[in-house]
């Protein structure tokens, strides 16, 4: 673990690299109001691109991230990203997505921590961070964000919208608020609502953060470094950790393995560390660095929000509206978004009449798995821009 | 929620109702050593029975209790036992453990909080409780105090025992320390060694405990009613509680619903209640007034230590040293000790050539459902305990 103090946030600040980001700004005459009925203004949209749009602007695809996810979905790691592109095998030119045919757009989601306006942005009114300010907001709220990128960008239909985990929310919510702007989507690995069991995990992460008194309500930017709300958000992600993989891959992986220190030291002390202990804590302090508290809250409580059907009837009216072919990948050993979710969505689907495929990853990672195997989520998704492509 | 400031541990003290408690005191001459080196003096195994010893002694069963359990396995509410017995249509006359037929024992654990000696319990040296002095003790030092308990009440052998969960690994333990002393045996979805993600689950309700400023590093027995490390206990509860259920247990029961009082509120806010939350904060409050936090710590991680190959040459030479009959119950929707653990662990016995019979219990409850379904587990019990007493 580093010896310098983890950062008071992880989030990303105009002091940083700009990195290969890009901005949309938006709100400025007109506030931006959210589905709790608080109002936004002078919102920014975080986003990278990668490849060329073409002339009518008929080859854009929409790639949307998952909780902790951010724009920078391929690209090296360099200044302002430290890690490389999170699905940096699955775009680029000559890859599954390939970017020599299609033009890429992937955004920072509202709420969230990495350049577009979220709880860690300096509030217009007074320029201090919003903090506990910073009201709830719901993927719906996410993907009108986004919609004012797709005008900036002068694009009027994505070719395709695609996104695993709340990413994959964010398509079908593309589907359901706006017909017309999607000609195909790719859900990976998500839920048409959040179950009652996502959101109790949700819950727990977020009752850590709120125990850890650094977290300050939600106001903690002044502090010190190292005086953040860390270890909250480290045991918030931990939970998560353990329901993103699974029993079969932490068996293979640590099993009952000590770690050195552990063996060297005190065996049978209450903080004497498992190998896998060690995991968790290492995806705990990585993230601390790279991520903000309160965005984890937002973001997790947007989640939980999501539900296709609320004030529309119900789920099943809500997925009527969606006309377009459609690709939902699922995985085997998904705990957190079992497999039946996936098989229900897409059996939903088909009852419109409209082209569409289930594939199935056999994996025994867990949730990640899309975030794992890459060929294995890419291959189905490269037929399946073919396909779209062919059929304009 | 009651609005009397919950206590700083839910342990039982000297000065609450003693109710059907007996105590065995040992070590007092002789310290008692634990597995990692400390000693205990003056060590204090509560216990309670029901039904007659018979004249040989040869009827006797011990019950072990399961991580947040004690010894009130039967028996109604009562002064000094707030809530009935956790076994109660189980153990009893004409029920499936017979008491007209069986005397039943069942201890409360070593470093439990309801009469055994644990962290709350007066240290001999100075009478103030032990907190962080308390030492780590393991299932197999959990046994051998049971070891004295035994020989205190004049038992050679048990005619069984019996546990579910961390009952299950004394189970095992005890034929494995002792096979003289066992003439049978039934372990209940339990385990022969902590999987890693039974262990990642177990250090993140450690780390919310240690989290809770209120903690004190766990010498926090002098602080004023409501000041104790309740919210880090409710959390680490919490993420037990989902693991004891189930995804569709929980989709069953709760789905999407909100409180009432989210509904009349604000749906949108951050900590606005959807009904599994106001469940999971109902069994987070529950625990609190009944369980210390510093027993939540040394008995959880007990189970992460337990492993019956330890020291013996591995997990598979250890299981063949049991050579009595036994009972193996697995639960078909168990996602913390899944039934693959109860296969194994019932073919592991089946190679010692002694009869074995695996009984799967169908359920949508979870690893929970042994304390739930009483007559899917009482029935092959009963079953069991014929034969049994048939082969003397």
């Amino acid at each position: 673990m580093s010896t310098t103090p983890p950062p008071v946030s992880g989030a990303w600040s105009t002091d940083d690299p700009v990195g290969d980001r890009r901005f949309h700004t938006f709100a400025t005459e007109h506030p931006f109001a959210v589905e709790n009925g608080s109002v936004l203004r002078d919102v920014t949209v975080a986003y990278e691109t990668w490849g060329e749009l073409n002339d009518d602007a008929s080859n854009a695809i929409l790639v949307c991230h998952a909780w902790t996810g951010d724009s920078h979905a391929a690209g090296r790691s360099k200044p302002g990203h430290p890690a490389p592109g999170w699905w940096d095998d699955v775009i680029g030119p000559g890859k599954y997505i390939d970017t020599d045919r299609w033009f890429v757009v992937c955004p920072n989601v509202l709420g969230g921590c990495q350049g577009s306006t979220g709880p860690a942005s300096p509030h217009p009114d007074d320029g201090r961070p919003y903090g506990s300010r910073f009201p709830v907001v719901t993927i719906r709220d996410m993907v009108r964000a986004q919609w004012h990128l797709m005008r900036h960008l002068g694009i009027d239909q994505w070719a395709s919208v695609v996104g695993g985990s709340m990413g994959g929310m964010q398509v079908l919510e593309w589907a359901i608020m706006y017909p017309s702007r999607v000609r195909s989507l790719v859900p990976i690995a998500s839920c048409m609502e959040a179950s009652a069991q996502q959101i109790a995990w949700g819950v727990i992460g977020r009752r850590a953060i709120r125990l850890d008194p650094r977290w300050r309500g939600g106001d903690y930017y002044d502090a010190e470094p190292g005086d953040g709300p860390t270890e909250g958000l480290a045991i918030a992600r931990q939970v998560a950790q353990v329901t993103f993989r699974s029993d079969n891959a932490f068996t293979q992986r640590f099993g009952r393995s000590l770690t050195d220190r552990a063996k060297i030291g005190d065996t049978f002390g209450l903080w004497q560390e498992f190998e896998v202990e060690r995991y968790l804590q290492y995806h705990g302090d990585k993230l601390v660095n790279r991520f903000d508290a309160n965005s984890y809250l937002i973001i997790g409580k947007a989640m939980d929000l999501h539900d296709v059907g609320r004030g529309r009837g119900g789920v099943e009216r809500a997925m009527r509206r969606i006309t377009v072919p459609n690709l939902t990948i699922g995985i085997d050993s998904d705990v957190l978004y079992p497999e039946y979710q996936q098989r229900e969505m897409c059996s939903m689907l088909s009852l419109n009449g409209v082209a569409n495929e289930y594939v199935q990853i056999e994996s025994t990672h867990g949730h990640d798995a899309f975030l794992i195997h890459f060929d294995r989520v890419g291959e189905p998704i490269a037929k399946f821009l073919d396909q779209v492509d062919r059929n304009g």
